[in-house]
């Protein structure tokens, strides 16, 4: 199977690292819309207005499905892409919310903190999805200040201490963090280790299981190429793949 | 004078307000490519291609000059701009320059700090025209993060100042900071305090300085409107405005 990966930059290679490390894939094709991220602070139709234009991207490209690895396209777009697409098209947030449901040790009692960018929060949809399967302590918060933070590859250290304090301050310690980002898997080691061990749930990890439990996945692949293509400056988004340790 | 106003964003916001306040202009158009920003971590091509469309914008708008408020697109784009534009195109790079080499007190022994996105600092613009002058003692330091600092309004605080202790930990204290970033006007109390005092240079003041030495700014206004459209969801640009003190 050949896979297409959409993500509005780089932090959708963590997604593809999951993926690709899996040996249930072929092939990887990875686009990064880099001329135009973030989307996480943008209109939800513009963002829709991109991802459409990534749609008729991935409608020439010799992928058999879609993966949507950015979770404010998946909150956005995700029905209009699977519309105009010639393809199945698979967004982070059934995923996501299905790794919650099934996690071990995890019961509808447990505390859920959503992170994500500002538009995820904001939609609900996250926060909508967990309160239908019956969980009753979710709590979601925006925190967009993470996406910068990684990308200037802060990973712990004091900056990072002082804005999870600027954040999560207020909040209860949560059992489950779901990061509802594809940046904050990098700093997924720190953000458990703040609430003193909290569990993570990772779109890439998520997105693998959930696709093991719907699609016939049982082809093993001793290497799978990912093939990395972006709106601007491919280099510096092949340069991040390697730094997170893609097969590039 | 009709002055039409260029940004990348939001942070042009800052130049507008120092030239309405000025009273010297009868009206003002701001144009902010929100759908796109930030400009600071993208190609030279990218942004080049999004500033020829702003010329396009306002060769259509009833305006006499076109002052480009973004630091990133003055840096690359200007020259482009220029020649594809029907009227003026004013950037801010030589009236920061200028303001430098004007600032009373300030000799060439001065110690110089140019702070700014990573393409400004990476296109070297700034430290070449300040050496240019006999400035001998200069440093530039990209400093990404206060872009997003300073839109979620986090002005002071220990975020921000782990932030500072970041970049700033293994510099000479400076006499003068170039604020090379239209956001970091918002933080110059923070970022002069932080040195102990050190003197700030702000876009929008040092354009003012500049265009009233070379144009003729001689007629006063009571009030200066101001229109401002953006590439998407101009109320939230409005409601900054407002937060930072524009007459909308």
């Amino acid at each position: 199977m050949k896979l297409g990966i959409f993500d509005s930059g780089v932090g959708g290679l963590t997604v593809a690292r999951s993926l690709q490390r899996s040996g249930c894939f072929s092939e990887l094709l990875y686009y990064g819309d880099t001329a135009r991220v973030p989307y996480g602070s943008k209109d939800a139709n513009t963002v829709t207005r991109y991802a459409l234009e990534a749609v008729e991207f991935f409608n020439g490209a010799n992928v058999d499905a879609l993966v949507v690895a950015c979770n404010t396209v998946s909150v956005v777009a995700l029905e209009q892409m699977q519309r105009y697409s010639n393809k199945p098209v698979y967004g982070v947030l059934e995923p996501g919310v299905l790794a919650l449901q099934q996690m071990p040790g995890i019961t509808q009692d447990a505390r859920v903190l959503v992170i994500a960018t500002r538009s995820t929060i904001a939609s609900g949809e996250y926060q909508q999805r967990i309160n239908a399967l019956g969980f009753h302590r979710v709590e979601a918060m925006a925190t967009p200040l993470f996406v910068p933070i990684v990308e200037e590859e802060l990973y712990d250290g004091p900056i990072l201490t002082e804005t999870f304090k600027h954040y999560f301050g207020g909040l209860m310690r949560p059992d489950v963090v779901l990061l509802g980002c594809t940046h904050f898997p990098l700093i997924d080691t720190a953000i458990s280790a703040y609430f003193g061990g909290a569990k993570t749930i990772h779109s890439g990890e998520a997105m693998l299981h959930w696709m093991e439990q719907r699609l016939d996945l049982t082809a093993r692949f001793d290497n799978t190429p990912i093939q990395i293509m972006a709106s601007e400056n491919v280099e510096a988004v092949k340069r991040v793949a390697a730094r997170w340790q893609l097969q590039v």
